[in-house]
């Protein structure tokens, strides 16, 4: 049994601790919500500054070259790939997960056309993925129109035998939204080979989050977000993965002229260019680009291990101390308790779960909430602590104690 | 023939001379590339102030909802409906010019499919096209599968006789990137019309620039830029307009969860929402899309109408003198003379074209080059004086006089 002195003296020794000086996070506040939106690194400030004021202002047309804008998406996405296990020159920062997915798919879904398997026409995913994922693909499958389905599985013991003889590609979601299940990325990477199919993994709720190693997993094309565990901003730009022996087959119909092998020679005829740069298309959003690099800055500093380590110290001492302390409250564990199964969030079911949430909000622990009963809570290594967990715990305890919540609150979007 | 005074006395009688003063401008700077990057309003750093250090750093998560986060393409769209004739509920500010023409186009070829002329598999449009635009209607047309191509026309007059049986859809760029030559929307939309095709303008260089009046001409589905004449920031989003009598069959393939019609129930099957929301897919860069907003507000300020008198004032003025004071060198005037038919920039030809932007660049004249041998200079009435053409020339002439320009200069990269 901790107490809050056990927790302070963990953060007295935790190596991580300092980096929480490189954040800006509102007094009064433990913040759990960094897997729906990360924390603002402090130097996002001046960065934002550097390009609006000296940039935009001072250099105008000019930093396209001169400020290095047009390399950009490349620059972070080198930055990027260790993160990841990705290499230098497989990795852009650009457009929106739910677009680069869009990519990813279209790709796979053309490598297969042209490979052995050309009769598949299925991707499988699992019902309880992301919904704009599953989104996506149902609106690449429709316009298709050449019989492609997406194949919803219930649950992850069903995925292995939803990829069969049918399915083209494999979409899934590393760490669940929802639950904070974590899927073993090689075996199902394996299997889906065996079976023909190829990959498309998304990393939104992995990096930065958990070690994730896409070259040793063999997995074939990923997607993932920056402003979550990487901190990049709201709504910052996304990521997309090609490995280098699938660059040169790599094809997409969102082919924009910042994918074009030569896009100031203003040919009428679109020709890729070579590399990662084909799963470009068109200008980025500079401001919020720049300041993605923020927060990898902070990554620089430490390594996924470290992180991992944290990460698991963190979510097991929250586990722990919300079912010794809340034993007498209706609250289920839905994050899986066996390190490799988790990422690095707990879930749990309160039967009034907004209400409680809204409750915690209120008393300045800001998680948030997820339909059905689902209260989420985010640990990120780099500034959550060891006293914070306790306080969260203690604060929830006497939420639920004094049923000082409101089960009439009414919802609003969350994102 | 003009002088100098003359320019400045013209400045002092100007309505519109005092809103240069809502911009950031380097000193020894004439700006003549506010076509290819708008310059930067004084509001654009508090506001980023704002969004970062507050929005994001203290208000966090909980500023998709306080903050109004999540309805921004939305209020920025209404912000904007006026000044392209659109109505409120019909534009979005999201993603960018290359992908919502993409959106445009599915659902225009959406459209014709479900319509009489079904059999029709052909997009019209311009050699001279800026290419991203016919790059886009590539990789929609062949990933489509279907028998879908995209015709290229090699002049203007020859357009008409191209939306013929076969044609699907039209799609033009209101005003060339390249030559200013502004074609006559009503016009070529009502041919298209009577022909059974559907059109998609690109108003990237007309947005801002020009009066647009979308309704009027009876367009179909419409894009455009905000980095360009509305001064949004670099990369910043781009906007999609769909009038309200084709919402209800807008349809597209990007159905990210943005466009769900209750994106927060997390429902695993995609139902677009009613209206312009369907436009949407991901989450969107905050940051840059804000900074949208201050660019806009300028333009509250003032008419299209009074900038479209200003605009051709300077166009016409900088037109004449260089035919004048030039007269000795081989410029050749690329844009129309007729108003009717101009946009809001000057491009001449000159056989060292590259070097001569480079020396004037590197004499404050920032004006930027177009292959083949195209010198762009636009011309922005919301910052640029008649006293500012009035120097441009004077150094343009010069520096041909003087032939103060490196033939061997090496190109970089400008967008």
């Amino acid at each position: 049994m901790s107490t809050r002195q056990d927790c302070v003296a963990r953060d007295a020794r935790d190596a991580l601790a300092p980096l929480r000086g490189r954040f800006d996070l509102p007094q009064g506040v433990i913040y759990l919500d960094g897997n729906s939106l990360g924390a603002r690194p402090i130097a996002a400030l001046d960065r934002a500054r550097q390009v609006i004021a000296d940039e935009w202002g001072t250099g105008l047309i000019r930093s396209w070259n001169t400020a290095g804008w047009f390399d950009m998406p490349r620059r972070l996405g080198d930055l990027l790939a260790p993160l990841v296990g990705a290499r230098p020159g497989e990795v852009v920062v650009t457009d929106t997960t739910s677009l680069n997915l869009f990519k990813a798919l279209a790709a796979a879904v053309h490598l297969q056309a042209h490979g052995a398997g050309s009769a598949r026409r299925v991707i499988v995913t699992e019902r309880s993925n992301f919904p704009t994922d599953i989104y996506m693909a149902q609106g690449l499958s429709a316009w298709l129109d050449r019989g492609y389905s997406v194949r919803l599985v219930d649950s992850a013991d069903e995925i292995a035998a939803a990829v069969d003889a049918d399915c083209a590609v494999l979409m899934l979601t590393g760490v669940n939204y929802r639950t904070g299940y974590q899927h073993d990325m090689a075996a199902l990477t394996a299997h889906a080979h065996a079976q023909g199919a190829v990959t498309v993994w998304d990393l939104a709720h992995s990096a930065g989050a958990v070690p994730v190693d896409l070259h040793a997993a063999e997995a074939d094309f990923a997607v993932g977000c920056t402003y979550k565990y990487l901190n990049g901003g709201p709504g910052a730009p996304a990521f997309i993965w090609v490995p280098e022996r699938h660059q040169a087959a790599f094809t997409q119909p969102l082919s924009g002229w910042w994918g074009h092998a030569a896009p100031f020679a203003m040919a009428p005829d679109f020709a890729p260019c070579s590399g990662i740069g084909r799963a470009l298309c068109g200008t980025q959003p500079m401001v919020s680009l720049a300041l993605v690099e923020c927060g990898l800055e902070v990554f620089a500093e430490t390594t996924m291990e470290a992180i991992r380590a944290k990460s698991l110290a963190l979510t097991d001492l929250f586990i722990d101390l919300v079912e010794q302390r809340c034993a007498s409250h209706p609250l289920g564990l839905v994050t899986p308790r066996e390190h490799a199964s988790r990422g690095s969030q707990v879930s749990f079911t309160h039967p009034h779960g907004y209400a409680v949430m809204q409750a915690l909000i209120a008393r300045g622990v800001i998680g948030d909430y997820r339909e059905p009963a689902i209260m989420r809570f985010g640990f990120t290594p780099l500034y959550t602590s060891f006293a914070d967990v306790w306080d969260a715990v203690e604060i929830l305890r006497d939420i639920l104690d004094q049923r000082a919540y409101d089960v009439n609150a009414s919802r609003g979007a969350v994102t």
